[in-house]
C-alpha cells in the first residue's frame, strides 16, 4: 500500500517527511498536479461498477486501490506545467485527478471538503469556542461605525487578515498589527476587516496536531510584541507541555472540523491561560522540529504509513 | 425566520422561488455576494462564546440567529461590484461572508462542501453506480492508447468534458459529441479526455430532486441524437412516473452525496432502462417546469421554508 504525497517540487517539509517514510519503509509516491498531463499522467476506467484508477509520474505507476493515504502537502494548480496552461485545462485536469482520488478508500490528511471549511476564520472562532477553548472577543464587520464601537470598548485591538495571507507569489506577508488609538475607522467599508482584542501574551504558543499526537511549543515574548512570527526576539521554541484541558479542546476542536492535521497558535497570558488564536489546517511544522526536535515529520509520516482507520 | 437566497440579479429560476415563497408568506432576502461590500454589508461577533451576525443589503438587516435556510443559486463572486476589486479583496469578502454563514445553523441548498464533491464527475459515476443505477463504461484518460483501446472495444463511444462546461462568460457551449471510427487520439495526452459508452436511447430523461420530492419528465430523441439539450426535435418535455428502483437510488444518491437538491440526467434505453448520465447539483428547472407545469419552484420554496430538518 502506498502514500501519495502532492505537494510541488521545492517543499522541505514533505522532504522530511518523505525521509521517515524511506527509514519505515513505506513505499511512497511523490506528485505534483502541476505536472499531469505531461511528466503525469492519469486512467481511471468505470466499467461495470469496477473502478480501476492509475496515476503515474517519473515512470513509476501507482494503483489506485493500492492507496494508503493521500497527504495533501502543497499541491501545484492541474496543469500548471502543461504546454499550453489555461483555466479551462486545469479545471479539466483538476476534476480528472481529484474526481478519480475521491473514488479510493485512502484516507487523507486532510479531507479536501474539511480542509476548505477549516480556513474560514470566522468559522474557527465559534468551533474554537464550541471546543471549549478561551476566544479573544472578536469582529468581522463591514462597518466603520461597529469597528470603532469596538476599538473603544476593548481599548487595545488588532487587525488581522481574514482570510489568511493575500494570495500572490511570493505570498506578501501581512503581519497581525495593534491598532493605534486614533485610528481612522471609514477604510473597514471597503472590505471586511477583523478586529480582534489584544492579549497581553508572555508566549507564543504553537501547538501541532497530528491524528491523536500533539507537540506544544513555546516561546517567550518580548513585552507588548505582537506578531510572533515575524522579527528576531533572540528567543526560540521550546517544547512544552499541554494542559489537559486543552488537549481536550484540541481533540474535540480536530473531531468538529474533521481534521487529520492542524497546527494551532495560542496566546499565553501572564496567568498562563492559553487563548487560541487560529488552527491552519495546512501549517508549517519544520521550523518548530528545527528547535525543538519534536519528532512531528516522523508522526506524519506514522499516521500516512498506519494501516487501519486513525484520526 | 428568513430564507437566505445567494445569487446575482438576473436569475428567472430565482425568480421563480421568490414567487412562490411570496406565495407562503415566507420572509426571504435576496443577496449578491457581489455587492458586498457596498450595497451590501455584514457584521459578525465573536464575543465570550456568543457569535451575534448579520447581513444588511437594500436596506434590510437579516440577522444570522433568524436563518431559516440558504440557497446557494447563482452567488456572484464576492466583492465583483467593488470600487476596486481584486483577488484579495474577495477571498477577503469571501471568508468573512461563508465564514460567517457556517456558523449559523441554517439548512444549505446544498451545503458547499458536499456540492464541491458532487461536481466531480468521475465521483457522480462511482456514486451513482452505489446507488444502484445502471452507468454507462467510462474511461478518463490522458493515454491516447488507453482511450483507442476503449473506442475499439464499445465501437459507439461519446467524447465530454470532465468538468462540465469551460468557465467564461458567456459560457461556452460543449454538446457531448459522438466520436468518429476513425479518430485520432493522440491529442489525449494534452488533457484528460472523458469517453463513455453511447446509449443508443428513445429518450432523455430529467429527473429533478428535490429533498425528497422527485420530478421526473421525458423528452423523446430522435434516432442517433447524442445531447439532447441541443438542437430544436420538436419533441417537448413531458411528466413521466420514475420506476420505484429509480426513486430508491435516487434516494440513495442524494444520502452519499449530502444534497438537497440535484437535477439528474438519463438516457432511457429501447428496453426502457434509465441509464445514469450525471447529477448536476445546481441544475436548471426552470425549462423543465415551463413545459411540464411540475410545481418544481413551488417544491424549492417548500424546502426553504419548512420549519425542521428536511433533506
Amino acid at each position: 500500500m502506498t502514500v501519495l504525497i502532492l505537494t510541488c517540487e521545492q517543499d522541505v517539509t514533505a522532504d522530511m517527511v518523505v525521509a521517515q517514510l524511506h527509514r519505515r519503509g513505506a513505499p511512497l509516491v511523490r506528485f505534483d498536479p502541476g505536472d499531469l498531463p505531461g511528466e503525469g499522467a492519469l486512467s481511471a476506467e468505470y466499467v461495470r461498477g469496477e473502478f480501476r484508477g492509475y496515476l503515474s509520474t517519473g515512470g513509476r505507476v501507482v494503483s489506485m486501490d493500492g492507496l494508503r493515504s493521500i497527504w495533501v502537502r502543497r499541491p501545484g494548480e492541474p496543469a500548471a506545467h502543461a504546454p499550453e496552461p489555461s483555466p479551462w485545462l486545469s479545471a479539466e485536469t483538476g476534476q480528472a485527478l481529484y474526481g478519480m482520488l475521491d473514488c479510493t478508500a485512502a484516507r487523507w490528511m486532510n479531507e479536501r471538503g474539511a480542509a476548505a471549511r477549516a480556513r474560514l476564520k470566522p468559522w474557527q472562532l465559534r468551533t474554537a469556542h464550541h471546543s471549549g477553548f478561551p476566544v479573544p472577543a472578536t469582529v468581522v464587520t463591514t462597518y466603520p461605525r461597529v469597528a470603532q464601537q469596538f476599538a473603544d470598548q476593548y481599548r487595545h485591538v488588532v487587525v488581522k487578515a481574514v482570510s489568511g495571507r493575500p494570495p500572490g507569489d511570493p505570498p506578501m506577508a501581512l503581519p497581525t498589527t495593534l491598532v493605534p488609538s486614533d485610528a481612522d475607522f471609514s477604510e473597514v467599508a471597503a472590505g471586511p476587516t477583523l478586529l480582534q482584542r489584544y492579549i497581553a501574551k508572555s508566549a507564543d504558543i504553537r501547538l501541532t496536531a497530528v491524528g491523536e499526537e500533539l507537540f506544544a511549543a513555546r516561546k517567550t515574548a518580548e513585552p507588548g510584541q505582537v506578531d510572533g512570527r515575524f522579527g528576531d526576539t533572540g528567543h526560540t521554541w521550546k517544547p512544552v507541555e499541554p494542559p489537559a484541558r486543552v488537549r481536550r479542546a484540541v481533540a474535540r476542536y480536530m473531531e468538529l472540523a474533521r481534521l487529520a492535521y492542524g497546527a494551532f497558535d495560542f496566546a499565553e497570558d501572564a496567568e498562563g491561560t492559553w487563548w487560541f488564536l487560529e488552527c491552519n489546517q495546512g501549517g508549517q511544522f519544520g521550523f518548530i522540529e528545527l528547535e525543538t526536535e519534536q519528532p512531528i515529520a516522523d508522526a506524519v509520516a506514522g499516521w500516512l504509513a498506519a494501516p487501519g482507520e486513525t484520526g
